[in-house]
């Protein structure tokens, strides 16, 4: 049976090598398969420019090996050592307003800089050439957290970079021009040269720039990541490659690089001390499941407890730990791992919780992490199948960068925020999505939900239409199909290429003062808040009207039926109970299974395999519950079968294999439930 | 009959020129007799160094011509082309803090780059030779809203500019050394090249340093007005020439600049979102008016509806646009334009509305322009008479630089509030105001008022007391007096210049806490806050005492006979309900008369002229008002002669002629008025 | 009998020799013997490279010592002249960002720019010379407020001479790879030329490499200081020396400064709108004094009323200036000086207060500056005696640059509120405390209190381990012990070092959100935030346990019995109550007197002398209190015996000579007091 991977990231270059000996009889303790190793070891195996020790790494290798720990290895090249810097200042990265970033942290080098491009490719062969046979390699780690501290920079090198992506772009300085609207404010090009970053400038930059220029940035880390990814196909073709997303990334535009990945895998670290960070926690893994259609992924670090970064740093309580890794289980992670194996007690890292703490092999801390690799050993099965979603949400990052530039009708409108406020609503109706491109192919989904998708495509559009004309239900909310892929307006009325689809034009949009709400009035009464559509219905029904100012009595929430289908559309931001409230009404019009019978706070996810079905049931309360279930399941982990009812203890997590294997379509089997 | 101008800006440049043929039709439909055009044309008239394409404006000014619109034609030397940052490095803008500001926005230019000088002067004598007999040509548009991103460079050539400003202003550098103050904090120079403007430093700069980077900064850039003024009267000595200021903008000393302008022009832009946005707008329109001494001016630019450059971009409701365009017309202006004529696709300003919305000519906002446009052609006949003020309020650009330099009691000494809440009181009693400067002739006023004059030169000190003393009334608040144009504090007990003619000294000044309130006493118990003086009284009588802290039952406001006439003195900040005590107070002492029988928010404006009297009504509310007048008098726009009653719809306005010509001091004919 | 120094900053190059004959005599009437002299003077001494003009200094000196006023001569170099950074724009500071700091303000040099250091060397040496034989001559003012403004540079030099100053710390590169951890993150040197300051980078710097920058530029500043009193002591090797601090200046480890200084000076300006400024006042009085283990120390400057650096600069009401003067006396200075004598009309502090103000010699603050210098006449008799503390606080410059680096579990534990927090509650009490090293002799005190000893060195946890075992009884709180001198994590359970004195150890940390509170159990009840620690007992017994959370019911607060003493542990932040509880009890442990019964805010200060007790009590209230005394007490100020009971009116002080000599240890003989 296929082993759920179990370990995190080992950095035993801190360490003497007496330590190494005690640490792998921990990690069998632990049931540890899988440690990222040497990711931040460049300036241990390449201590002068073209010296290389590798012995160290031979050796240690070589012991996880005879203990039975498989290695991620890492590339190295998230960090270059100081000599580079130093050799070549030009590599290092420099700010919008012109402040050149040095050494002492990490990630110091310009995506666009020659020298640390040829460097990191020679110490890549130099390790996968070394390595290629070791029987403990399982998967290559490339560099780390691509874009985390330094997703721009804006020296030389990255700009001569800029034009020719630009030039390859569009061909000609004319058509460039024509893209970016350089008739508005003198801004007219004559010669790539005369092209530049948007670096610090009087006012607004032009929006086109800004938005071809996070393209830019988020294509040059991925041709680092290509770059990487070549050397190590050549050689060990055989070996799969990754790289750590960090979570939902802004600067890297994860559809484009999920292709490129062999497996994704991802950093995930929800704040312990926020009242919803298991929700965001799954808003994260099914992002990851989907960024390449399903696929297995990896859940590459996680933080056993506390981190050490944010402001206040809280702790998890008992429990937690366990329930968020399960979660990711249950949401398509084939491994679990963390930051970090054993505790720095040196650097930037040191307050952020290890497997083995600063006190060793004690405590809490340690004995939540082994008890937890012991019990993922019986959750192998699960692998076989694969996660059951009859909704998706369309996720964009180009509408993102464009969405989030200024100059825009509210600055308040935030991309994630409003994604997340859909997903989140769902969460809580124990409904499962995939996350999908707005080009996808949307037929496996009975509802699909578009959140602002401010910047549209044509095909995307035409998709969209096409989805709902063909009987999809579709949800669609303000300032959506507002401009083009060049940030400009679709003329015509808004939202122009959704008219039709929506039954409605969008004669104005009014952003709402901070601090201002307005009573939205349907079925019920719900507040409103940041932004208000003044609609004209040109064949949707109304669902809800404003109450307020001057466009009081007109339509804030709409329906319409389309060819075989069904599209509403909301106008302003609802609160939780209205968007609650939406999102039932279009579940139901869809035909989606919603679970509202577990306690808030309850969490049920399905999968089901050709022969079987599963259930995961998480609680995220501090909070005991009984659920009933209306069919029989057998408990994975304790081998029993369950009949009627079961106890969830506070953050208890249970995976039931169901007797009814396959029932995709079927109701979730959970009769009732209640909190202690 | 005179026409009121009605337009906007036009940028036929972002539109094929099928689209110009349009344009016209509508602006025939809208009765737009002028717009702006080529303000950001530069890159398109001379798409490289010294080869100058005029052939679409040709075809664009014809056009316009063709069908009734006059041109408003710009310098074009507003956003330099990118070439011209390329061949030009050094002509960019340099912030405090070393950061050259780069192409991609606008405005990128230092004001004393030698290139950016000969390269616009050129431009603009191209520009003026080719169109000097055009008959569209009405006026020039010199540049565009100077400093409003750019208002200081600390690059080389701003240093140097700098040095050989104060070398004519001092002759000296020992003069220099004693202007400053360069005795304190041993920063006496031994030399000119050792001088620098205000760059980024270890602490506070040199207050007079500040002070008269501050004079220089308003004079580099109006130097470059002059430069293109000079051109422009040399080539077509009859063609008018404006810039358009962007209202009382601190950079900017307007005084010095109107003086420059044959016709001041202004960007109005405020907050829909703001409760007192309507105010705001008259505060502005009375300086506009006041900076030519009452001559017309025009309305450069407002928006047809939202803007986008702030955080949440309120919608104008309906008629408001309406209501703040005939304001203007009441308070001077004679012209109403609108930035911009078609709304942009592309570009940072794309969600700023226009006269022609993204939608094409329908919706609101397209219709309210096109009626307004109408509407104004029945009111030219107002443009024969001018603005009645009794009162007037001391206005003064070098006050507002120095009581706002760093290291004063409390840096929450704002000058713009403080003159705002003044105007703002006087408005709320329908008391129409000039500004003028300290130094201005006085005796036109019956009442003149004088907030936080900080900074005060020998003659205008003595103006203010010989007004006083002929028999002016005189209101003076708190930190008045204290420096002289050097910002070298004035000797001899504050506030020295004044003290005879307040008959008071000020001891001390205590600048309360942030949330900290005092409850002032006299006829009634007001609120009080920010600041307190503890006054001296040396022939003043109080009105109010303090109640609070060591300086309880000492005076807060005073009066004083003086000579013939009386001062008043605010040693506090009060409340709306003690500014209106006040104010009223002073009103009555005056003989101002005061109209309070209209409801909160609907205002009163009288003109007279030579044969005729006006009154203009504004309903500032969203509530229907009925008004009752003293007197007959005729609709202007509706050619009726009422009696008795009218009405005021939510929003809306009346102009009125009255039958009484010239009633220059009678008082505003109004018997009483309600709400709805 | 010896005079307390009585006077002020002394800035006569910015008024015309006219006025020095005012002042002098001025300074007559109010008791002035000491003034500083030419702090700013540099640009007027040497007005051009190596061009001296001392001819104004020579008569001023001669004038001030006619009239019987001493000088502390100042060296001058605290603001360079324009002409240095004309002449070596490498002098002048560079911000982390890369900013060079330019000329304008004052103290514009890189604490390590070879041509700054030359050239002041060069003026002292000039200075010291011409006027060693000056009868006038009392002390050296050593450059001015070392750091205030510029505490680090990170221009080339100051880079290159920290290197030079960590090679002389760790001998090789090695050495510091091992002290930093740069195996952590890639960041191993090769070489001493690719070691940098912790200027701009991507993220979270070494912590190590920050620390020994802060350690390295508190050195390069005191090797500044050391430059300039190495040439003053060959030259006037009778004359002591100071440079004023800033109070309780996180940039300098006043405890090595102190060291090189014959005398202690500091610049003391509380907020008079803070509710505590009193409270802040002693603290920074106690810390001065127990800089040289109890020596006389000068308050250099203080405020005669308000300051203009802040934001709102509120004013001293009558008598506080007064209050905070005596306290100062009481609390061990032995001068009283201001900044400064006459106020300035120019530059920026013209609206700082001074002893002569604007309005010249009259008013309120001229008054109460003339009698406090009668007053302070009366009471040179306590110079001969010394503060009396039998508890010590443990401070320590190290822990805080530590503690308050990055990346640690909460970034909102800030040392010095935690150290003040325990000494505003034994101020409350009227415990006098000295603050001590954490490796000093602790034999004298009953109690130490030991708040956040985040970075302890071993000698010093020993030391503390010692005086408990010793029969001290010794406080410590959260997060300490944690790390070595390295910011290296002390393994093997927190806190380490100190687990056996405690009797537990600390399984982990929480940090409290904001917002967050616990409840926490003992005797009462107390609210507690920002961190909780889940502790372990190891022998100690719970004084107080937590109540909320997965902690709930673990000990929030212990006492253990070690050796023949006693250790208590605070792992919470408590409440001002929760505080007040747990010092009782620790007073009432150790031993150590405690004075409850005089009202909030009445402050009494102990005094002993071979011959003599001395009691002081302040009035911090706006209100009169009535004292009554156990045994009767001469008033020094009156000279009469009180008997029973005495009056302080609002902000009243009185300080008794009391009839029991050198009653150490006894009771503060107060019965009984009551606020009127």
């Amino acid at each position: 049976m296929t082993e759920i991977f179990y370990g995190g990231d080992y950095n035993p270059e801190q360490w003497p090598e007496t330590v190494w000996h005690e640490d792998v009889k921990l990690m069998q303790e632990a049931g540890v398969n899988l440690v990222s190793v040497a990711i931040f070891a460049w300036s241990k195996l390449e201590p002068e420019e073209g010296r290389y020790d590798f012995g160290w790494l031979d050796r240690l290798l070589d012991l996880l090996h005879r203990h039975g720990v498989g290695v991620c290895l890492a590339t190295a090249t998230a960090a270059p050592p100081p000599w580079l810097a130093r050799t070549y200042p030009q590599s290092l990265p420099v700010t919008a307003q012109g402040v050149r970033l040095g050494v002492g942290s990490r990630q110091q080098y310009s995506p666009s800089s020659p020298d640390y491009k040829r460097l990191a490719a020679k110490l890549v062969r130099e390790i996968a050439t070394r390595y290629k046979d070791h029987p403990a390699l399982k998967l290559w780690h490339v560099n780390n957290e691509y874009g985390c501290h330094v997703s721009e920079s804006f020296d030389d090198n990255s700009a001569q970079a800029f034009r020719v992506w630009l030039r390859e772009r569009y061909g000609t300085v004319e058509a460039l021009n024509e893209a970016w609207g350089t008739s508005f404010w003198s801004q007219a090009y004559g010669a790539w040269d005369e092209v530049t970053p948007p670096a610090a400038a009087p006012t607004f930059l032009n929006p086109t720039q800004q938005l071809d220029w996070r393209r830019f940035c988020s294509d040059a880390l991925l041709s680092l990541y290509r770059m990487e990814r070549e050397i190590l196909r050549n050689i060990t073709p055989g070996i799969p490659a990754t790289t750590n997303f960090i979570g939902v990334h802004k600067p890297l535009d994860e559809w484009r690089w999920a292709q490129e990945l062999d497996v994704v895998s991802n950093d995930a670290y929800p704040d312990p001390g926020a009242y919803d960070a298991g929700i965001y926690a799954a808003f994260q893994s099914d992002m990851m499941r989907s960024l390449k259609a399903g696929a297995p992924w990896i859940l590459m670090e996680q933080a056993p407890n506390q981190v050490q970064w944010r402001a206040r740093n809280s702790l998890k309580p008992p429990g937690v730990m366990r329930l968020w890794s399960l979660q990711a289980v249950a949401r398509g992670a084939r491994g679990v791992m963390f930051f970090q194996w054993r505790q720095s007690k040196a650097g930037a890292e040191k307050f952020h919780s290890a497997m083995v703490p600063h006190a060793g092999a004690e405590g809490r801390t340690w004995r939540e992490v082994r008890d937890l690799g012991q019990e993922l050993r019986q959750l192998g099965e699960v692998l076989k199948s694969r996660v059951q979603a009859e909704a998706a949400i369309v996720f964009d990052w180009e509408t993102w960068w464009a969405l989030e530039l200024d100059a825009r009708p509210s600055a308040d409108v935030r991309y994630l925020e409003q994604v997340y406020s859909y997903y989140a609503a769902l969460w809580h109706r124990n409904v499962t999505v995939d996350f999908v491109k707005p080009d996808a192919d949307l037929s496996p989904y009975k509802l699909v939900l578009v959140p602002n998708l401010y910047l549209v495509k044509d095909e995307a559009a035409a998709n969209l239409e096409r989805y709902t004309e063909a009987g999809g239900t579709l949800a669609l909310s303000f300032f959506s199909g507002i401009v083009d892929e060049n940030d400009q307006v679709r003329l015509g009325g808004y939202p122009a290429p959704f008219r039709k689809l929506l039954g409605l034009s969008v004669e104005e949009f009014d952003a709402l003062p901070v601090g201002v709400t307005h009573t939205v009035r349907g079925e019920q009464e719900f507040s409103a808040d940041l932004w208000a559509d003044v609609i004209a219905l040109e064949g949707a029904e109304p669902l809800a009207t404003f109450t307020e100012g001057f466009y009081a009595r007109r339509p804030a929430v709409t329906q319409h039926s389309f060819g075989k289908g069904k599209s509403f559309y909301l106008g302003t931001r609802l609160d939780g109970a209205g968007m609650a409230w939406l999102l039932e009404k279009a579940c139901q019009t869809a035909g989606v299974d919603t679970t509202t019978n577990l306690p808030e706070g309850v969490e049920a996810v399905r999968r089901v395999s050709d022969g079987a079905g599963y259930l995961t049931l998480l609680n995220h309360t501090d909070k005991s519950v009984q659920v009933e279930l209306s069919e029989a399941a057998t408990d994975l982990a304790q081998g029993e079968t369950q009949v009627g009812e079961l106890t969830l203890p506070p953050y208890g997590v249970t995976f039931l294999r169901l007797q009814q294997p396959a029932a995709g379509t079927a109701p979730t089997p959970v009769k009732g439930a209640k909190l202690d």
